[in-house]
Formats: C-alpha cells, structure tokens, sequence
C-alpha cells in the first residue's frame, strides 16, 4: 500500500475510565472519479463513469477492474492507457476501433446506484458476459490448506494490521501461496483492484485460484468474482442469501465463516479435497 | 426482523477436518427499488430513484430515510404516502405542492453511483441542508455508559446473532436506554431505515441520542448521521479518515473501537463525561 492509504490523527484513548492521548492511523477514504475516453479518432468522448469512495493506491488498477467486473470493458487489450490526474482522477482511454455498448453503460449507472445493483439486471449481466461453466472441472483445495489461508492473508496485511479499517481481497494457488492482495475502505473495491491488476497480468480467467475475502460476502463480491472466471470464493465472515444462491448458479465454491480450523460450505463441495 | 429477513439453507459444516450436513440461516439480501412520485396535480412525474441491495424489512423506512439523508425530502409532512409494491418496489408518494430540486437529484444519482458517494459534492450537500451547530450544546455521555452499549445492541440484534451477516444501527438516550435500532446487510440502509421512522415519528432532529454502529464508520455513514442532527456517533470498529474529517466539520463526537471496555474519541471529547 502506498504511504497516502494511512493518515494519523491525535485521538484520546479511553480504557476503563482512563484517558490518555495518542497518535492513532486510520485507513484513508477518498473519493475516486473514473472517466472513459473511447469513440472514433476525429470524435473522441470523454465520460465520467462513476465515482466511488476508495483509500487512495493502486488507482488504474481499480478502475480497470471496475469497467471490467461492470462489463464494459471485455479484455485489457481494449486499453490504450490508464492516467491518474489530480485530484483523485483516473482517466482510462480505450483504443480507437473499441465498440461500447453506451445502453450497458446506462445500466450499469442505474444498477450500482446507492451502493447497490440490481440483484436482477446484474445477474443478467454476468449471465450475458460469462461462460457459464458447470461443476465439472478440476479444480480441487484441500480443507487442511484452507484453514490457513487468512493467516497468511494477516501476515501480508499490513496496512488493515494498523487502522483495522480495510478490506482485502486476496489470490490463493492451490498450494497456497498468495499470488495477489489488495486492500480498501470498500470490500467491492478491493476486489476491482484485484481483478485489475490480474487482468492488465493477462491472468484472466482466474479458474484456478481461490479468492479470500476478509470480510463478509455479498452478492456484489460473488458477481465480480463470476466476472473474473474465479471458481472458489471463501468468506471469513458470513455470505448473505443473494451470494449463496449467485454463486450455485454460475458454479462457484462458496465457503464462509472461514476462522479457527472451521469453515461453512454453502455451494460446490465437491472442489474442497479432505 | 420480519420473517424474510432470514433464509434457511443446507450447508456443509467443515471442523477441523469433521464435514457434517447442517441447517444454517442466511441473512437475506435482495434488491429495493425506489420510485418517486412527485409533481403537481395535472402532470404527475414518477421516476425510479434508486435500486439498493437491502434486507426485506421497513422497506417504506428505507425509501424515506434514504431520500432524506439524500436531501431530496425537506421533512414527513412533504409526504403524502409510502406504499410497498410487489416485488422489492416501493412507491414514495410527495403532497402535489413540493417543490423538488432536480439537480439535487441529478447530483445524487451521480454521487451514489458505484457505491460511492463524491466527498466534496457530498460535504457541500450535507453544508446546505444542515445547520451546522458548534460544539457548544449540552449533551453528555457518561464513558461508563458508552462502554455497556454494545452489549444491549446485541441482546435486540437477534438477527444478526443467528445469521451473523448483518449491521445494525441504534439509537441510545443518555440513560443507556435503546431507543430504535435497524439491521441490514448494508450498513448505510440499516442507519436510513433508523432515520426513516424516527423522521415518520417526528423525532428529528436527533441531537440529543447517540448513534451506535455495529461496524466500521465510513463518510457516508457520518454524513447521514449529520443530516439527522445526531451529535454523537460510536462505532464498534474502525472510522476512516473522511469519516473523522467530517465528523469535525459538523461538530459530531466520533468513537471508534467501542469494545471491552475501551474506545477511542477522534473528534468531539467535550460530550464525554467522566
């Protein structure tokens, strides 16, 4: 993480009735403006996309993955380049014979407006953009192997070690190596970030991985994750109804509540090896 | 809770190497769509405002406190009527004399867009709509009392004791006694739910309760909690650094890290009695 992701402030800390003063770090949010630059060579459009609420660091990175995982863009060799501009802007600016279809764009302003999507149009998206792959692969993560891997997370995450304020996503091989972290005041942003980064590496599809979340699972984190051909998700804290029933339509292991040598499996057992 | 807030599932319960099959409760989460119904008698305008992801439960609630947190509703008295409508809709029905700022409307739409909201355009919203009272009233919280809270919070939070995947928001007088609380899958809809009856129940502002959140504070969360004039917000987790910045701007008392017996205070320590 970058050294603008953490801010110190003075607070007072307060321990059974004692008050002493302190310097404490917090994780730091601000907001990120994502504008397209796409159209024919003489009538280039430029388009602010979204602004979402971020902790500043790996910003390209985001944006990639958002116009990616919101199905916009459909591989990064549509990209000519991503900026960052002052303040708090990143312009992405696609190649000149890119089609996008504007009425996507119009959608997806509707779905992801007030934190939320269209449980409904959005799984209609990730229906349209994605292979619908059935259980039949074989991919296989050992249970004892799963136990470990949000210690391993903990270890790289240093930043949420000092606010306690963000979120990670993370990249697990089946031998449990971490191939790829990233972290953020949003849960859905540290997953863009992610899947970002991996498609600008030319990893996609990522079906032979696990994805660790941090926290909870929403339908949101199970759709990008569908996006990104990603066939494992495992939760640490708990999935709601909607990530349950997304990930058994688009064939995703969905386990949650992974913490102390336990985990919950909610879809596709059979991917996890005893 | 109503009873859609849960969904039963079979799960498979993995310890310690043991898999057993299981029932297990979900926290439910499914789209809202929020619609609005505005103008004057002859020419009646109705526009979809907003789809959020939300748990069934106060959806009217939901639509009334987001929209006035959003700034879009002055005050109760401009609304003539809150209807839910099959499926996931409601209807937020304006008396035909209201006078709707549509660029505001505009400017949400665009704020809200990707789960984000623009820290300046949204800093600038809340300065508008807010007063903004100094730190000079004469609310006080007793530390002893803050530190019980959490636990009364949780004693109600029956839902998310079962499903473990909800937030929750609460309203506490300065006897300690729980005056509302909301749960949701999204942080943000729990605290518009809670602003939403106590707007219907003619409570605001409330400046003289203190907000509880069962998570992290985010901006988002401290500007509608600025809107609703509540002076005091403690979390159980972590604030970001645009949370801390705002809550000083509006002179709200911030704490963070509310547990066993210990918390932090990022702005405001004046309200805190010892």
């Amino acid at each position: 993480m970058p050294e603008n992701a953490i801010a110190q402030v003075a607070i007072k800390k307060v321990n059974t009735g004692n008050i002493t003063d302190k310097e404490d770090v917090l994780a730091v949010e601000e907001p990120l403006e994502i504008r397209l630059n796409y159209g024919p060579a003489n009538n280039r459009i430029q388009k602010s996309i979204s602004v979402t609420m971020r902790t500043p660091g790996n910003d390209t990175e985001l944006a990639i993955g958002f116009l990616y995982t919101e199905g916009i863009l459909k591989n990064y060799a549509q990209v000519k380049g991503a900026f960052t501009i002052p303040d708090n802007i990143v312009q992405v600016v696609l190649k000149e014979d890119i089609p996008l279809d504007l009425s996507k764009l119009e959608r997806n302003f509707y779905t992801t407006s007030s934190c939320g999507v269209c449980g409904k149009s959005s799984i209609d998206a990730v229906k349209t953009t994605c292979d619908i792959v059935p259980l039949s692969d074989t991919l296989r993560f050992d249970a004892g192997l799963i136990y470990k891997l949000p210690d391993i997370l903990r270890q790289h995450q240093q930043v949420f070690d000092s606010t306690g304020g963000l979120h990670a996503s993370a990249l697990f091989d089946t031998k449990g190596n971490l191939m790829l972290t990233r972290e953020d005041v949003g849960r859905h942003n540290a997953l863009d970030k992610l899947i970002g980064v991996a498609l600008e590496r030319n990893m996609l599809p990522l079906d032979n991985y696990l994805l660790l979340l941090s926290g909870r699972a929403s339908f949101e984190l199970v759709q990008k994750a569908a996006m990104a051909g990603i066939k494992i998700v495992a939760a640490v804290g708990a999935p709601s109804s909607l990530a349950v029933s997304t990930a058994k339509e688009f064939g995703i292991s969905l386990i949650g509540f992974l913490r102390d040598q336990r985990f919950n499996i909610y879809t596709g057992a059979e991917r996890i090896g005893f």
